[in-house]
């Protein structure tokens, strides 16, 4: 139709324009967020390993280098937002699930090598995130929760392989996270409720321990005979 | 504690401060979002009356006040979001339902007025939104289609009062409407549905239209034939 | 890990690549499919202007054009699935939403043009679709019905502009297809209930029919005075 | 009707036959599935029985002797499909759910004879299907995940039953198990639901280990100290 467009028509050939633009640009957020996961993947395919007690310096070095690989795919994400701060939140549901996964993992090396928390803003670094495209502080503290998760398992892998030391590290490390976490005024509903799943796992982690404490099971792989049986554990 | 704070008790410290102050702003921001609905209340209560065929521009006159006042509101909500571009769509979600019904009434007392779309920018200007905190494109799309979903009913009442002539402007306007929403590539799902909905809404108005054609009923007055008035369908 | 693969890991090995592969080919077939809607899009866009009366050559015309863009669609997906007719099942579901939308479209333009209802045949020639990768016939028989919705639309608007010969054309077409339709052993739900939905378009237009005859309305526009009125139709 | 076939008739008419013959077909398809699924049943019951302890040799014996039947019932079903490769994706729904159930039964009995997995070929070549007729991927997949489900109850049973070796084994197993898994990109949602199932399977088998180790029972059934035996927990 040659017919000179109406001004209606002017205005929503404007949005037509305006929503191919966003749809692309989410098209393209997707394909980002795509390889982070499958680069996430592949670092917990590797992490996974040290439930079966394999050495944790060679499983960490392995994972280390992909870290090195999401760090290439988040500053391409941040150049897909073009460095605009204002689209961060815009399009933040499309990539805020893959990063606190993201968070879980690098929380769960980093404890593995020193027993202590990975800092919001070392996360930041480790992705090269900053001012201008930084980490979200829920993200970071729902993958913290996804983080201990974890810790359940690894405990009780860890003492099926004779390492009777690990739970009271473990319990002390999730009692005062869990207790960082109570001062904290949680409105959001879904970090509140993955909150609520630590408490869990710690209780879980404190099982544990009794187990090798009343058994007697020392680091040294002694044991203090004559010990009562515990009931079983309720399965909930 | 007068013990030294943890590295870990002090970062958690500033998550604490951050959530405190996103969670006031929260509040501040349900406060503002709060009024807007209640001012959108008083003017759906004027413009409901159409329905009873009371005179237009004495509705729409009471309506426009009410409208100053929103626009007082929306400039609040700008301040508390402290006209950073960057917060807009992080609290999106608390405000555009509320801005979508914002929308269907300007929308619908333009149409009453001049039988035309209002534009998305006259949309902004008339609650002072502009640049910086602007009328999301997407938000406006939903609060037109809400406002189409008011013609039917407006359209089986004026024939009702013997106004003959509406079913075929409105018949214009929605088919207008509807062919320029069909050139949109919607992504959006709610936007979508909603969109879908503006089909009935399109063949209601052509039946009545029928209804009127079929009975000969002319814009004034005269019907050819012995033909009475059928009663308006239900609406449901 | 440069350690031999176990036979597992070379299993997964060689499912990772299939499933890379698999998922490869529907994100090809994704994209071909959305131009194919793209397409469907404007021809529909286009076909609506009737229910405004507007010419149909000329909306035909038009349309067309884009059908034969359509076609290169089409041949385009035939390539990405390899001419292999094994495959055509297989990603079916990706597809044959979009190809019953088409066939409604194609067997719309052809009802407006002939009066008569487009062939499984025709269809697919008009599509380039043949022995190898043809037309579903189920997805034929869809299609069908969802034009059949379109008419009971077209009759009103039709009335409404004086065509009252149109009606008893469309109750015609619409009664053998009905007839037709009842005379097969539906056993896909789908298929079933959308034939269920015939049922109310035909009920529909015979309506109209009967409106336009108790009122004498012929199609030279003269009507034969001193008629009753018609009780108005619930609304299901 | 002596009349002569309308066009539509005609059409309609061969609609009707084709519609006949794929409703023959797939009643004879049900029919087959329907043997294959008592066949299954069968084989069900009879592994059943190591969840008590009976000798597996001789249930697995029993079991062997109905998977040649399984054998048969397939080449069936290859029969009533007419070894057309095109047709197996389009009636692959009517029984891939209980291919799968094959599949776990398959590869479930494997495991029990050799602590392996039944790789995707051999379990092919146990139900004659090849290159014409094969088995999917994904089912195989599934029907391991679902084969993943029985391990925990087994392996709570072989310890009751004082077999305090079976957890070591079942760990080992399902690790390198869940980790080949992981290696996989699953964009089924079926198939990566059924996988995240897998993890609770190990971990409860890791709990199991975990209960046999911190209590010392060794393989041959010494224990070390003065401990009972704990209660398997309840399998929810």
């Amino acid at each position: 139709m040659a017919e000179p467009q109406s001004s209606l028509e002017k205005q929503f050939d404007s949005f037509r324009v305006q929503l191919e633009q966003s749809g692309t640009l989410r098209d393209r957020i997707r394909s980002v967020v795509s390889e982070i996961e499958s680069s996430t993947r592949l670092i917990y395919a590797t992490l996974l390993l040290v439930h079966q007690s394999r050495p944790t310096p060679g499983l960490l070095e392995k994972a280390k280098s992909q870290v090195s690989v999401l760090k290439e795919q988040y500053k391409e994400l941040a150049e897909v937002l073009g460095g605009s701060s204002g689209q961060y939140y815009r399009y933040h549901g499309d990539w805020k699930s893959e990063t606190q996964t993201v968070v879980s993992m690098l929380t769960f090396m980093h404890w593995l090598e020193t027993g202590s928390l990975l800092e919001h803003k070392e996360a930041e670094e480790k992705l090269g995130l900053g001012s201008d495209f930084g980490l979200d502080v829920e993200d970071y503290l729902i993958g913290v929760c996804f983080m201990s998760n974890e810790l359940p398992r690894y405990v009780v892998n860890q003492v099926t392989a004779g390492n009777y030391d690990c739970p009271k590290k473990v319990v002390k490390f999730l009692t005062d996270l869990h207790a960082a976490f109570r001062m904290l005024n949680l409105r959001n509903d879904f970090l509140r409720k993955k909150f609520d799943g630590m408490k869990y796992d710690l209780r879980k982690v404190e099982e544990v321990y009794y187990d090798v404490k009343i058994r007697g099971l020392t680091p040294n792989g002694e044991t203090i005979g004559d010990l009562e049986i515990k009931e079983p554990e309720d399965n909930l």
